[in-house]
This record gives structure tokens, sequence and C-alpha cells, in this order.
């Protein structure tokens, strides 16, 4: 069975969306890398006969069955974060395949459809909000919020979407769409070090923990930096350096807190110029919502103390924010049931399916990586662990189904 | 005289590559608008039967006579830094312009040619090297070098001098366009607050200050970053946050240096990434060089100190680096003598001057700036002190003709 399985499918994909500079992928939504996929995904669900449709909010969605309410739907996503791995995304698309031709090849009989769903923007590294597929199907972000949103270039996701041929006026919460998930199931790389070597090598969601994204803008007085004396300075730039110390010690003095700046931009940003502004973005995650918000608080207080120290100003404004989220209890056990021995772990990354749990009984299964690191080109799945990541996906499915 | 003098040539380019997001002009070398601005500079100086020609470093020059050895040049740059002021550059040329039109209403006779000359990527805000065209012209920067530099797009300046219509192998010292410089007076916008309100609008160069620009590659562990236990990172933007602040402190510790950090760029980039790398551009200036240079090596040591605490590495590579440099006295009381009065000012700005400076006399005239601010929007030049500038460039170049 060499041509069959998840790691055939993986390996079509391989060379598309590399990128050069960063190492790994860039296939951020609606580029050419994640349309490629797409097309990928679209030509591999209809040589299994699956019948495709993309929904008005850029969800594609693959049916085995008639499209139908209550069906069993599993999915993830195609796009990736800058320069991340080959398996945060589109593992979770390829073992869905996968186990489509594992149940059939052991003759099972589906009692209700099935179908595979792609989300678009499940990172938020082109338009700032993560999820936002799924935040538009259940309405866990308004509409015109989303359309406004931009990406580097100033495109806005009106745009992006109307140039992927969708109606931007009819993005949202989609009724008949959430009422055809009955039950979803989303397989992901594991994105950090709860699976150790030698054990088990999938584990079972017990909760995605609450996180969120800021920006902070600091303002200053752009100036020369030849003729400029230090004394006479306002520097954004400087204040930005005080805040990102203070965001790592604020956050390391909570215990379980996450809290990183991974992204800044001066402006104008050249080497010889004082900046006037510079934007920084903030993520914050801990296992209690009330705690993340503190946490988020305490930074806010730090960063204007420190803005006004340096003849600045700074504003905060929430980009976006899901709290704690603990899978559906029901479908969790029957997900333990069917992988005996599997860890149960909470993961610090949001998911769709932390999205749609709030709104339809969710479930996740994570695979093994050996390197614990994720976003980054050193993510890594064995084969032999990506095989037995989609033989549970077909366990469960089938026993759902 | 409506129609005559520098400012409508100056309102004539107003509109010329404006920068809409981040406010004033970005006109960076061979981009659109800097190309435009070649454009307008060829009319007019036709317009005045002035010949036109550009050489092989990408210099344009503007002919009042034959091109010949000896020749008084005048002259200054049209790219600007990104979101730079109106003046930065473009007074230099329009004053220029305006001065022959001056020279030749009063009707004076030149003894020798004049030539006005347009520097290409003086402030380096492309390819990251300020002064790339008479560095080239003098041989202060290897060609091979010069040729490898690369954009934000990773276009070489091979690449972009070929697009321009020039062969990438012709760069370099041109023997024949230095015998041509006998004199150079380059008229600039102040970038400091040396000239008062109501004193003099016209100050004389003293002295550029020595100035270079080092980069700082951070390298940390590139992961996620809702996954990754704050005890478990390796987190180069902590670490550059940390040598942001030490640059800020090493400079102000120092009487009279400068050093700035105004341009970042982490990799991937990624909000919820943390980074795997971030470079950082160091500006630091002093007038005297030794300082300067003990300066950058203090910081060079911390910045190993701090990345080595946050489990990080960091090299520091130069990326220019020119002394402080005199302007040639003989020249400088020719300046003096017709500028009665005129403050005599030192500048920690670059300009080209500086570097023909070393080659040919050299000297420069400032005009007032009554915000004190440059390389931003805010930067000013009032009408009537434009024009004081253009008949101080006319009358010293007439003398000097």
């Amino acid at each position: 069975m060499d041509s069959s399985g998840v790691n055939p499918l993986l390996a079509a994909i391989a060379d598309t969306g590399r990128d050069r500079r960063r190492g790994g992928y860039s296939r951020p939504v609606f580029s050419t890398a994640e349309l490629d996929l797409r097309s990928w995904f679209t030509a591999e669900a209809q040589r299994r006969g699956l019948d495709t449709e993309t929904d008005r909010n850029g969800i594609l969605w693959a049916w085995w069955g008639p499209p139908q309410a209550g069906a069993l739907v599993t999915g993830s996503h195609l796009d990736s974060v800058p320069g991340g791995g080959a398996f945060d995304g589109p593992l979770g698309i390829a073992s869905a395949l996968a186990a489509v031709d594992l149940m059939r090849s052991r003759g099972v009989q589906p009692r209700r459809s099935l179908a595979v769903a792609v989300f678009p923007e499940e990172e938020g590294s082109r338009f700032g909000v993560a999820c936002l597929g799924s935040r538009l199907l259940t309405g866990a972000i308004d509409p015109d919020t989303a359309r406004n949103l931009r990406d580097a270039d100033g495109t806005t996701f009106a745009e992006a979407v109307r140039a992927h041929g969708l109606d931007p006026d009819r993005l949202g919460r989609d009724e008949q769409a959430l009422a055809r998930i009955g039950d979803f199931v989303e397989l992901h790389v594991e994105q950090g070090r709860g699976l150790g070597d030698g054990g088990p090598a999938v584990a079972v969601g017990g909760s995605v923990l609450g996180h969120g994204r800021w920006r902070l803008s600091i303002r200053g007085e752009g100036n020369h930096a030849g003729t400029t004396a230090m004394a006479d300075r306002a520097d954004p730039m400087v204040a930005a350096a005080h805040i990102i110390v203070a965001v790592q010690q604020a956050a390391a003095a909570v215990d379980g807190a996450r809290a990183t700046v991974g992204r800044i931009s001066p402006v104008p940003g050249g080497t010889n110029v004082i900046a006037s502004r510079v934007d920084l973005w903030l993520d914050a995650r801990h296992p209690r919502d009330t705690v993340t918000l503190e946490l988020v608080d305490t930074i806010h207080g730090k960063a204007q103390k420190i803005a006004a120290f340096e003849g600045c100003t700074v504003t905060l404004s929430r980009e976006s924010w899901t709290g704690t989220t603990e899978f559906e209890p029901m479908l969790r056990r029957s997900l333990e049931f069917f992988l005996p021995g599997a860890p149960v772990l909470a993961t610090g990354a949001g998911h769709d399916a932390g999205i749609l749990a709030g709104h339809v009984p969710a479930g996740m299964l994570f695979v093994r990586n050996p390197t614990g690191i994720s976003h980054s080109p050193e993510e890594h799945v064995e084969p032999a662990d990506a095989e037995a990541g989609t033989a549970a996906l077909a366990d469960v499915l089938a026993d759902l189904l």
C-alpha cells in the first residue's frame, strides 16, 4: 500500500508555498500557495467521489454522502504562519482524506454523512484574527469587523474574499452550515512536548487555553538619527524595548502564563531615522481567563508608565480574544474509549475546534511532534506517527458515523 | 517673478512619491517616484539648455558648458528615507537649477563649466549604504559589495541598476567623472536647530560627523507562542529589547554621542510565533571617530552578554562607516566670505559632500529648518528661506565659476 495513507498525500504538497527566505512554509490565506493547496484538496476529494463546495465564509467542504443537518465533520486548515512547519493544518486535512480511504477499505457503512472541512485564516497570519473562518461561521466576530481587517499590504478581508469569488456582504454567521455540524473532530500536530518518545503517538484534546492578541501603538517624535541629541528624543523604539522586557517579566511572574511579542513594526522604519511610531503585537494566554486578562491589564499599566517616561504615548487595542474552552465531555469520552492509554492534553494553541466547541460537540486528536517545536520549520511528525494518527481518526470517525 | 525661483520648482514635485501610510514622502532610489523626479530634473535642465547625462554609477549630470575636467559642481539627491520630508535632497537640486537662472539673469559669465549632479541612494534607505553613488564614484565602496547589496524584497543593487539601463559590471571608481569635479558645493536643508529664528537663514558647513551603520543579528529558538512555557524559551525578541535599551543607555553616557535603532525585523514575524531571529540596525555617531568606534564596541560587548543570558547568540556586522570629515578650508573661507555672519555648523547627518571631501575640495550650505526635525514629514523650510538659500548658492557659485 505504498501509494495510500497520509504520507503520500503530504508528500504531494511538500513543495507548495516553501519560504526560501525564512525556511519552512508561508501559506497565507488566499495566497497562491493556499489556493494551490485548496485546488489539491478539491482534486483529491473529487478523486474519492466526494462533492466539494465553498460556503459563503470561504470554508471548503467535501461531502461523503449528501450535505445534511447533523453530519459528522472533521477537518483543519491549509494556511500557515510565515515560515511555519509542514504539518500545522495540512496534517489534519490529509489525515481526514486518508481516514475516509481507510474506513472504505474496512467496509464502514455510514449512518450519516461525513464532511471534511478546510477553514480559512486559522493562523490569523494575514489578517490578524486567528480562526477567522470558524469565527465568521459561528458569529464570534462581527462581519463588518472582519470585512475591514487589513493585511500588511493594506488589502481588506472584503477585497480578498471578493478576489476569491465570494460576496463580502454574505460573510457572517451561517445557520445552515452550522446545523450541518452534528459533531466535529479535528486532528492536529501536537505543538508542545506532551507526547514523549516511546509512548502513544496520539493524544486526546482536553481543553484549549484562553488566548488573545492585543496591539500596542507607541507614538513618539520622528527625527534624524544623526542630528538629534539623545536628551532631545522621544523615541518610541526605546519605549517599545522596555515594554517587551516588561511583557516577558510580567508573564514569567505568573505561573502557567505565556506572553509573547513576535511582531513589531517601526514607522517609518529607516536605519537613520528615529521612529515616530512603533506598533507591537502581544499574544497572551493562561488556563484561567481572569488571569490572562489581569496579565494584559498589568502589561498595559506598565506600558503607560514606560511610554510617559520616554515622552511617548501608548494605546492598547484588543484584536482577538477567546476564553478557555473545555471540549464536550461525551465526545471526549468516545475519543478516549477508542484510544485507550492516550493522554489527555490541554493545548496552548488556538484551533477552529475550540471556536466550534462553544456551539457544537467538538473534540481533538493530537499527533506526536518529537521536537515539541511548532510555527517553525523544526516542527516534525514521523511518518509512522502520521499513519497512527490517521488510524486513530478513522477509528473514532467510524464509531461516530 | 511668480514663476521663477526655487519655490515653484519644489511645488511642481510636491505630489511625487507621497506616502499616504507613513505621511511625508517615500522616494527610494530607482523607485517610480525617484525616477519621476529624475525625469522632472532632466526636463528642467533641458529647458535651460543644460545637457544631461547619466554616468556609469547612476549619477545624473546637467552641464552648463561642455563637460570638462576641473568644473564647478553643485548638487544633492532626490531619494528619501521612508516617510521623509519634502526638502532633504530636492532642496539642493531645485536650488541649483534656480541658482543657474539667477546667475544668468545677473549676466554672470562663467570662466569654467558648471554641472548640477543628482546622486543616487544618498539615504541608503533601499540598499542600506548611505551615499552609495558618491561612494562608488570615489571608490569608497568595493563595486562587488555594492552589486550584492539587497533591498527588502531581495532585489540586488546590480539588478536595480540593470533595470535602470546601466551595466552593473561598470559600477565603481570613475576617474574621468571625478576629475571633472574641480570644486563641489552642496546646499541642504538643516537637520537640527543650528539656525535660530530671526538670524541668518543660511549656514556654512564646517564638518560632517563620523557615522556608521551596523547590523546586529540575534538568533534564538523559533516556537509556538501558546505552547512554549516562558522558562523554556530562547526568545531573540527579548534579547533585542534589552539590547535596544543598552544602546540608548550607552549613547546617553557619552557626551555628544548619538546611537539609534530605527529599524528592526523579526523572523518570521508572526503574532503567535516566538521569533527565531531578530535583525536590528544600529546608527552611531560622534564628532570623534575613536569615540564612535569605542561606543559600538561597548554596545557589542553588552549585546553578547544579553544574548547569552537569554540563550541566544548575536553577531555584529558593519554595513557602512565614514570618519568625521572637515570641509576644505579654502573653499569654506570662500563660502564664509560671501555669507558674512553665517554660522559655521558641524552636521550630524552624512552627505555626498562629505564623501567627496576626501577627494576634491567640497563645501556645504545649510538652509534653516524651523522645526529642527528631519527624516520626517515635520521637516520644513519657509519659502523666503528657500529663496535666501538659492541667492546664497548663486553668490558663491558665481564667485567660484
